[in-house]
């Protein structure tokens, strides 16, 4: 199970990044033909998600969507005042498992990993594992 | 680590689709009695949960709910008008983890396991994935 | 592959409660120094994230704007009145993939483990599966 770690630069204060081909490159790096790939967040107020790559108004509706669905300015207690990004890294959640299938990521036709920044701009983590199917 | 698709058809625009037997019967089919088994959406308007399915009122409730959380005519950017089946992608997830023991779903009393269909109906697809225990 | 189950009891209707603790413990009775570790939800009013857990107010925020966010009185069908809870189960998930490295949890600086009551008080079950890098 090989271990590591990408890096993520984001320039908003929300984005969704498309990290795929950062993910194909760590599979091309990889003697891993057939297995599956974990992806984990390690900040609190960022998330991953996969989603329609194809069009980038997507990633964009994304974030509007929830920047109406999560309320911004509740009597929230954390003083930081970025609580909403917190609710949001929770709603996209932390980690994500892809299947590898002849050494790429198994994705739909219209699929791309994305990193969601919800209090950016700011350099960011994504920890990867891989684990073989044939161990 | 064994690999393979489902295929599930939904009938409606949107709706939650049982599919735990579908995900059974590929358990029947495999010789691991304890291991993991990872499911896999490969679609942006569609997504992955798991809940109860004792009462099918609580899968139509889920629907109810997401449709009034989720902003449905919001200026979104995505010319297609499916902006919020993405997003409701996106909440739901794309991957599952269920636990496998004694060769069946270890879920709880009144979980089941449902594709979430936000954007149909259409033929879709689930991959599946399955890591014995004992290798 | 190691199986297990930890025990959590909840006090208040909605609630997150860190078990980041009980999840150490569970590494350090097993003799895995690098691997994965799997956390599985059997219930369906309640879920499972990753979040902040240095200000305990963060997680009082995010109870807070799911309540905000998800419609409490709809016109539901499922006359248990709990309709916001499985709808807030699946909005968090029922499952959560964390990294082990050193025998420790592979946690962000802020990250805890939470298990999310919606609809408490009550004793609550988290299955939880480890699988070590090295087979």
């Amino acid at each position: 199970m090989a271990p590591g770690t990408l890096s993520v630069t984001t320039s908003c204060p929300m984005q969704l990044v498309d990290i795929t081909s950062l993910v194909g490159k760590v599979l091309g790096s990889q003697d891993v033909s057939e297995g599956v790939c974990y992806l984990f967040n390690p900040h609190t107020t960022a998330g991953l998600t996969i989603n329609e790559g194809a069009d980038p108004a997507v990633k964009d509706d994304i974030i509007a969507g929830l920047v109406k669905t999560v309320p911004l300015h509740l009597a929230y207690k954390h003083l930081e005042g970025n609580s909403p990004a917190h609710i949001m890294a929770s709603l996209m959640g932390a980690s994500l498992t892809v299947f590898i299938t002849n050494k790429t990521l198994m994705l739909g036709t219209w699929q791309k990993i994305f990193f969601c920044e919800f209090d950016g701009p700011r350099n960011r983590n994504v920890h990867w594992r891989i684990i073989p199917a044939h161990l």
